[in-house]
């Protein structure tokens, strides 16, 4: 019933997560409202993004270019290592201001029900970066929930051969919650207090 | 703290209605991880749809080429014409199957609080429409609530001295909704049994 046009933006709009035929609908008919320019914005901010965006080879955060410009920053601590599940805790642990190591992002958690094994996460890559015994200390900083736990305590098990402290962020965090969602100070404080595993 | 393309993308997307800022970066991470194809068809279809939809410049619905291929069915009632708020709800009376006459979208509905008189809407146009004798009855299918029945009285009194039956949606529309959400059935029953103001 709607123009061919405004059908397609409705049915490629209701393909992205949590955005609903209703919801589709209401973006589309914005869509109509505002400008061209505007709405050429947003056309050329998803095709930049997806274009210019890619993982950095060396701790898997988002970065134009790779290496990233944390794991290029001369002034970080080299022998300190926090490990996470996403790219947006990495930018949760740095909005603390209180981390100066560098990061190694695991691309998710082992959660045996989703089909995510060891083997679909970046951990290869993590234990190639302690063998190189560069790294007097790794952070393990999975999200504080079942899946998180999880992992962190397969990572404590594997990286145990290794002459490594393996420390994990101090209790103190909310358990259930998503480490993107807690504040600065809270996350701040479980740096400061963790403990060895 | 994320790479420039990925703030703007974040940026962008939280300026569309009813996506705060965690949404706006829950998408942005989803248009990462599709393919650069599927990124482009949205691209492409936010862009052709601005683009290429206008709205009809006799009835006032979304189209491609105006006039709109309703105005320009030759099958349709020329002398019945139904009054509705938005292009949505032309579709949403499209579904019915019931109604076979033209229509004709206001443009939203008057809402003194919103700063929506009379004037910001297509009152005028409406006016020469039943002005040129054709239709035998019109149909004022506003929203069932507040602003839409504000709306409907307001278009029964400017057209009382026109000779045209005016009538409207049966009441059994639930009060307080909003027409698009309601189903064809009800929708077309009320359609049945309207009665003349």
């Amino acid at each position: 019933m709607y123009p061919p046009p405004m059908s397609r933006l409705i049915h490629q709009l209701a393909k992205l997560p949590g955005i609903g035929p209703k919801t589709a609908q209401r973006l589309a008919f914005h869509v109509l409202n505002v400008s061209q320019e505007e709405v050429g914005r947003l056309a050329e901010a998803l095709l930049e993004a997806r274009h210019k965006i890619d993982f950095c080879e060396v701790c898997g955060h988002l970065t134009e270019l790779s290496p990233c410009p944390i794991c290029r920053d001369e002034k970080r601590k080299t022998d300190l290592l926090c490990v996470v599940e996403e790219p947006k805790d990495v930018i949760a642990m740095e909005r603390t201001r209180t981390y100066l190591g560098h990061y190694h992002v695991l691309g998710g958690a082992i959660a045996p029900l989703e089909g995510i094994g060891p083997e679909e996460l970046r951990i290869k890559e993590l234990l190639a970066r302690i063998q190189t015994g560069i790294y007097q200390e790794v952070i393990i900083a999975t999200d504080p929930n079942v899946e998180g736990e999880a992992t962190a305590l397969y990572l404590a098990k594997i990286m145990k051969p290794f002459e490594v402290k393996i420390t994990r962020l101090a209790r103190g965090l909310p358990v259930g919650g998503d480490l993107e969602y807690i504040d600065e100070i809270t996350l701040g404080k479980a740096l400061e207090g963790r403990t060895e595993i």
